[in-house]
């Protein structure tokens, strides 16, 4: 039974943990603390247990946590029990990268199509893949039973392209267009701007040189 | 002044009302509630308002922000007043995107060097870029006066590469390598880890099943 509302951040801890726990797991070890598995996620233990608590008892306090069934209570929990058919709608650089990134393949994440409006790049081959019209859209989210869809476009077309996939029936939505995009409450876009993350730095440049100086 | 330390998340977010504002201004607006721009960047007035307090009042009751002033406050505050030079190591598919990415040098990001440890690479030009020697590092680092370096390897090389960065001087590093880096308390690092994000998706995906269901 999974609690109703469980904020962003901690899905993304849980699915940083899992990956330390299948690191462990593959190393044999059989119970991990919260103390080692916050080390290695760079948070704290008490953040560790809170995070885990909104999905019942792990652990067993003196022991810690049983490294195989926390491993495959956190991979049910965040629905890696099972594959996912994503499209890409965008066929730039960044694009051509993520369809081709071996690893979302190793977590479940199966790229079985692209898109894009360009007649020079519709038709061209990307390892598996061949570009497909954008056009499209609608027929092939249906015809692949496209449940993610990774929009990789600039700012200006993206509201539609939206507009269409949600029409079409996707619910979740990886988001790298520089724009906070509308959708109805029912659906879920992440939005992943790298831009922002360089300004996290930028501003911790400046933070540290001000400490220096005073 | 600023306060000592501020939460990452509060500073992503910062960094997104910055591009709201920065639209708004552009479209010649001279104030902005803060429930216009939460709506904006999909958060609440309270959250906006506790996000900007932490730097002083920007606003004023009943009147909303000055666009101007805030803008030009975010800036400074991200640390956006002047430019940053970034290397990048590791030109696999990812760093392409990445080092050719307009993005980064319109908000300030300068991608002035690209390394790799593959003969077959080294030499290659992206853009105005030609790829150098990783075994270059440190003296690149200091020749080029870098200031950020965006790591984009596999997990095995890159604590390596990390201890080379630091001891070269680099505190500032966005990390792609899929493993937890280890780095001296006055380094920061901020870590992108796109199949995380697919799997916030996977689990809002399996949450709507499960309430539909229930």
């Amino acid at each position: 039974m999974l609690p109703r509302k469980i904020a962003d951040s901690t899905v993304r801890r849980l699915a940083i943990y899992l990956r330390f726990l299948e690191e462990f797991e593959h190393q044999g070890a059989e119970t991990l603390s919260s103390k080692a598995l916050a080390d290695r996620a760079g948070t704290t233990s008490a953040q560790v247990r809170k995070d885990l608590s909104f999905f019942g008892s792990f652990g067993k306090r003196g022991l810690g946590y049983d490294v195989h069934a926390l491993t495959a209570q956190l991979r049910e929990i965040l629905g890696l029990g099972r594959r996912y058919r994503v499209i890409v709608v965008g066929a730039g650089r960044l694009a051509g990268a993520l369809a081709q990134y071996a690893g979302f393949g190793a977590r479940g994440f199966d790229i079985v199509a692209v898109l894009d409006h360009d007649p020079a790049k519709i038709g061209h081959r990307w390892g598996k893949l061949v570009i497909g019209d954008v056009a499209q859209l609608e027929k092939i989210v249906v015809a692949e039973r496209i449940e993610i869809a990774i929009l990789v476009t600039p700012a200006e077309p993206a509201q539609g392209l939206v507009d269409r996939l949600v029409a079409a029936g996707i619910t979740a939505i990886l988001n790298f267009a520089p724009v906070q995009l509308h959708v109805p409450h029912d659906v879920d876009v992440k939005n992943v701007n790298l831009a922002v993350e360089l300004e996290t730095l930028s501003y911790a440049l400046q933070h540290h040189a001000m400490r220096k100086r005073a």
